[in-house]
């Protein structure tokens, strides 16, 4: 019999500190004037006045919630007008909106997973699509990272249902996944695909159609997108684009979908007017890709090593997790912010930080920012 | 080689279909004429002009998504009041703000059941606590509903962390677990106690300070709760309560805080200010508890078969899926919503209306919503 039964967190809190990977929040101010090259806000439109006050009036006119599960009180006029938009505007047959991108990943795959089928998982999928299949009933079998060879091999031979599952872009090195050749490879096995485009719609693609469109699978019988509200349209919630009658089985089985309260109106009217200011705007998703090449090249030709961006996503190696910690800290006092990626959030245990582009950063704020962290790296970065 | 990947979807249609569980979204209008007994705005604050003029306000403020997790840029001095005033609220040490009940569940169960540790679930337990067992690292041992004789045996003799976890106010049929028991069987076992309050939450307690308030629970340091800001906040996101020592666990390592981004700000500005209202009038708590016995003693001296409730939810045993549909449908066309509960939304495979009390339904209201349910329950109900 334990005294204490969350004696065993100190232990946990003691082992986070000896390695350099406690985690704290830190509450950001209304009118923070850090530069922002941390965030997830690619078109800079989590601030635009068209977007913030289309949120207050969803609030006013259809209530501050949504007051139950989409199934039952939940689905109002604006949420079919937000999927109707979504799905057309990224050439899907239909989309369902939920209330995060989390929840999207969790629907997809456990409702697109039933027990006899096989479920093809890129090693560095994100937390959500890993656990979806974690809750699946299907078999998952885990491949090496964006090798269509190994999930052609896994895919193989299975009687059943399958499915490969993949980032579009990976959220930590900002690589895209060769969807092409994926595409190829599950069609050959009878397999569906199912892409997590978080970090590819409003960046990728025909005026930030998405990494779908890009690779002209967009609407395709055999694929399944998600999205996120939350990133490129400044808002929250998340979606799955897909064909009808997949949208309709995760209607009637998806658990995240059925015991989860509806999105909040004014998240979907925030994310209705995104979604309409980058159809008016289709240059926001070239200048994001711009910016991103351009940090770049600012930070390979002054010897750090980062990968060549596919979408918005910039990441710098650091030489440890300490060493990471302590240079976002020093641009952060320089008035930079920028993300730091320690273990367990990188999928190869090397600590980074992560830029992220946004459409209405100025190049004088891209010199700024490439200045900072480059005077501020660290030895062996 | 399969030529449909999605053939198999077909197969699940025609299943459901046949036994009458198809469900079908149905968008409502932001002039819904319909009575509404069928959400979870419990104390009617959703449409509450102090609560959506918030949300408009914190979008116009802080922008209309977080735009990062939590971790990243996410967190907001808003984000930050919000969880101080719920702790307090409830009066609990700290207080960590999810983007949905849902994620909050999954966040506790995993974070607080690692691979050595055994948590013990009432069977009648909500989805998300369920998923939260299935995506923990440790052994789940299922035991029968408000049961804690079982829940002691489930608990004993195990060396490691042990967690048991409820509901504390059952969805479908609206009874209240038992808080006090539960408690002194984990004291004895030196296991801790997790317990969702989402229906319990500005329902019960001093001035709907929820069911852990009602029964002298809050704040002790072995118990955890969890809620909703989307039922009687009439917003959207969700909480984990606890000693400062879990949540500092919570934000290190629990997946659905770390890799999600954070609520949005008009989605936090609502719920501190529907927490606020409530504080401001306490009356609505005993108002809400009050319309849902009257539903009770309304349905059941009517003949029908209707479980007492200990909080807002009423349920009324219907005899099929398809009379319980039907049932619905006939209410729905007399301008009466109500909800449908059907497998696999119920625990024991009985198909029932549910039907919710609202502090602000009138004495008249809740006139007619009973004759009108009364009069069109099918043969057999």
């Amino acid at each position: 019999m334990a005294e204490d039964p969350f004696g065993w967190l100190d232990a946990a809190r003691e082992q986070r500190a000896d390695a350099g990977l406690v985690r704290r929040l830190r509450p950001r101010a209304a009118d923070d004037p850090l530069l922002d090259l941390a965030g997830n806000d690619y078109l800079g439109l989590a601030r635009d006045p068209r977007v913030t006050t289309a949120a207050g009036d969803a609030a006013r006119r259809w209530g501050a919630g949504a007051t139950g599960s989409r199934l039952v009180t939940g689905s109002t006029g604006l949420h079919a007008e937000l999927e109707a938009e979504l799905a057309a505007f990224c050439g899907f047959e239909s989309a369902l909106v939920l209330s995060s991108g989390y929840a999207a990943n969790l629907a997809a795959v456990t409702a697109l997973a039933p027990r006899q089928a096989r479920v093809v998982s890129d090693a560095d999928n994100h937390a959500s699509l890993i656990d979806g299949c974690r809750l699946a009933r299907a078999e998952t079998v885990v491949v090496p990272h964006a090798d269509p060879g190994a999930t052609a091999k896994a895919l193989a031979g299975h009687p059943g249902p399958a499915l490969a599952v993949t980032d579009a872009v990976f959220s930590v090195d900002g690589d895209a996944a060769p969807l092409g050749e994926l595409h190829g490879v599950c069609r050959r096995a009878g397999a569906a695909l199912l892409v997590d485009d978080a970090h590819g719609l409003g960046v990728l693609g025909r005026g930030g159609r998405g990494t779908l469109d890009a690779a002209g699978l967009a609407g395709r019988e055999d694929v399944v997108a998600t999205v996120t509200l939350s990133k490129s349209f400044g808002s929250q919630g998340g979606a799955v684009l897909a064909p009808a009658r997949v949208v309709e089985h995760l209607v009637n089985t998806a658990r995240t979908f059925i015991f989860d309260t509806g999105l909040a109106p004014a998240a979907a009217g925030a994310a209705l007017a995104a979604l309409r200011v980058l159809r008016a705007e289709p240059e926001r998703a070239e200048r994001v890709r711009g910016i991103a090449l351009a940090l770049h090249r600012g930070l390979t030709s002054a010897g750090l090593s980062a990968a060549r961006p596919d979408a918005a996503v910039v990441s710098v190696r650091a030489p440890s997790p300490q060493a990471a910690l302590r240079w976002a800290a020093d641009c952060r006092a320089a008035g930079l912010a920028v993300g730091c990626f320690r273990p367990p959030s990188v999928p190869d245990g090397v600590s980074r930080l992560r830029l992220t582009a946004r459409a209405d950063l100025t190049d004088a704020q891209v010199t700024r920012a490439l200045r900072t962290i480059v005077s501020l790296a660290p030895q062996g970065a």
